[in-house]
């Protein structure tokens, strides 16, 4: 054959196989969304409408990869998805893993963005990605944390950053000379005093980024329970989202379930952490 | 700070820094092309405008990382880049080198799709991808060569099977029982005798797949020249590409240069690999 | 500095860290014993001052990383070490940590060669490594399960071919024919019917393999007791070696303890394992 | 079977072979030599004995692994090993590759010792090891020149320390603080001044380190030649070493070659290294 003379050079890939029975966690991130969001005009300190659009671009790597990924955590321009420790897609290639899932985020994300967005897509956006493996729940539990950590410190930052310029008039230069060395309680304090925004009041979506979990629905009818999507913005470091349903409180029966932006249980997440098997 | 006792989980991202001064190529792939050309209607064997497309979305690729990704080819659902051995991008961690090209050629793909194809995009399509490290100019140069006589293959192949198909009224499986065993002289000779098909005239964009690289332009007002990006659907697998003009023929003065699609000498590649290092 | 403008070279030196929290295994194994056992008379089916002269070299591993290898286990001419998932021996480099352990061993075993063997050292004997990773307890468990399961299939295949060699007077070539597709019992019977051997009763050195291990000394007079090093012969398959001392049989007071091998329950290694943190 | 329940255990060992075409570079270094030197009374500053062990046990690495390593560079208690980039040894594992290069390097120094030095050995020595993979030829020789400019570096600072002490009765401390932030012209002209000593005089062993080349005997009665391992002491930073023999003087006959130590191009090893193809 023609070809054979060269095919040697597939010698020269290297396996990069993920070591088995750890947990896989995929980051993906923004390139350039600061300049990328000024362009398009982002609402500040968050755009409802670019997050849902992530959110929905999350959902769509987890439909496509169901199964395998079962957890994912959003905030601003970065997405996480946490691959089940006995998956074997892809036999646990890295690059593919890694490949694959950067690209169907940022697939959907050019394929729905006029869904989500009024203006129109000016350049095609992008995003990296990285592939981190996890040996035990422990760090699993404390990876989501620390990025959930990290949405609450930016995110009280960036409102009340904001709030001085877009409501308070002062430049970013100022804004920022303002909250240089401040602890939390300060920035609590100026967006209360000055503006009269008490942040705890804030949108959870905002606070808390989104959670994406496939949850069980009961059917007594079925052996092999079905799943749905849930999309959460609820407390993910307390103990709260991983621990089972108290046993004084059986799950409703499926029809009388109500939707979860109705159910104040579902809301706050309670146990739907708690059929990942971490 | 709140997010500090979860930060240790960092230390579990591994490096993964390609080898220095090793030419690195990363060969992205689409991903279930078979359903989605079948569900857009791609021209059988070849739809030239999802093949522009591809071209449109590499350049893209080439043009963001300009001085770092110096050649690139492509065919069917399938790119290849080649990085420069001295290239230190993203500090040559393979992970970022990876996604971010899949993301950019997957954005850019979408993005361009209305201005390439009549009908509507009806879902997010994706790629993956692979870096492979490459020491010498050798391994690069047999690496594209391998790509291009695959090409050279997979079209021969399939411009014979839809010829049986589509003009020769056979059904799927006939047509591949058909050609089970045959040589490459049989399938021109079924083409030419049954279908008056010269394969050789065919165009060169289906037979030698889509070759882009910068090329320098000679200004002589400048001491560094300026370079553009070139599509080329020439031979890379000779010497003609990789070799240096002949002196007996000096370039022409800027001013005098034809365009690329007007020019003999350009249309063929000639010498513009040259500029690589290889 | 005359070096200076070389020492780019160490810029390609990559990382080899292995993954945080994750139990190391270094398996060390003879290269050719084979030929060396042969040539240097040891004794079959086993010799046991070579076997003593593997342990103590194990020994002198064991001893230099006191406090990161917690558990080694050998039979024949291997041997493995288990360093603790906490240890940051040598940052967790791969090759570090494979290479010293390798050059520990080989070092002690030819240096205490004499102390064991009545024949004179021929030529240097060498051994090779590897390192693998494990991310919970039940992969270390089964890891050592697995070569201890490997040291009884083996033994009993070696102890009744060299009976019927030695004893029955056939050939290495009669007897392998003899045994080819037995099973267990079988062997077992051929052992017991032709040679008076019964398996079961031959010394546990050989057929369970070498069990070390760090054994805590109760010490009232200490908060943090010390520890002895334990060579070991019992079975690691099971769940006693593993499992804390039961609550009914409090360990005795330090002055009262036997040396371990007048104490049938220390022989057993019941316990000992439970100190690993597994 | 009895093990085979465990035997999944091996899945978790990750593939770590070299890149294919690289030249391999193992370097060992003796782990606690400043401690292991003194304790065994090595002279201050080289200990030529010591030195002429450190080459037997490379030279043994070197016949054990002929066609594969090429090329060894040693000084004080460091060796580093050039494999071929073509060499398949091990399927370019590198963990196999390094482990078995310090083995057969510490069981051959142990082995050797009563050879070498008087005094017995007091404790197992031992060394670790590291493999670096180079893509091209200059990389390679940069990386000797790199080593051999290192050992001028140590061996002209340790002379002149040791001179001050052992001579000039300095303490070892008042010695470090005579030397501190001199230049090497200073270090010359210390020795020279006050001790006599005209460094460049001091045997090329201690300025030059060693270096082991298989050289290749001229046999006009046979095709192949035969090779022999030659142990040098010579210049490998300038071109001498590395370039082929002038045309202008022939090979002698090889019934006519001197033995190396008797003929001055061989003493300075000339283009002995034109062999290694780099």
């Amino acid at each position: 054959m023609a070809g054979s003379r060269y095919a040697y050079v597939r010698d020269f890939e290297l396996a990069d196989v993920a070591l088995p029975r750890t947990f896989l966690v995929v980051r993906i991130d923004g390139k350039g969304f600061h300049k990328f969001s000024h362009q398009h005009g982002f609402s500040k300190p968050n755009d409802a409408n670019a997050l849902e659009l992530m959110n929905e671009a999350a959902r769509h790597v987890m439909r496509e990869f169901k199964g395998h990924i079962t957890l994912a955590f959003g905030e601003s321009d970065e997405y996480s998805f946490l691959i089940d420790r006995d998956s074997g897609l892809y036999n646990r290639r890295q690059s593919k893993l890694i490949s694959h899932i950067v690209s169907l985020f940022t697939s959907a994300y050019v394929f729905a963005w006029r869904r989500y967005m009024d203006v129109s897509l000016q350049y095609p956006p992008s995003f990296d990605g990285r592939l981190v493996m996890y040996p035990t729940h422990k760090e699993v539990r404390d990876y989501f944390a620390w990025r959930q950590a990290d949405t609450h410190i930016n995110n009280l930052y960036n409102t009340v950053f904001w709030a001085l310029v877009l409501q308070g008039g002062k430049s970013e230069r100022e804004a920022h000379d303002t909250l240089k060395g401040t602890v939390s309680a300060e920035k609590h304090e100026i967006m209360f005093q000055q503006f009269g925004i008490n942040y705890d009041k804030l949108p959870a979506f905002f606070r808390k980024g989104t959670t994406l979990v496939w949850s069980p629905i009961p059917d007594p009818h079925r052996a092999k329970p079905r799943t749905e999507l849930r999309t959460l913005h609820v407390d993910i470091i307390g103990d709260t989202f991983w621990t089972p349903h108290s046993e004084k409180q059986p799950p409703a029966a499926a029809d009388e379930v109500a939707p979860y932006y109705d159910n104040p249980k579902r809301l706050c997440g309670e146990g739907l952490g708690s059929h990942l098997g971490l």
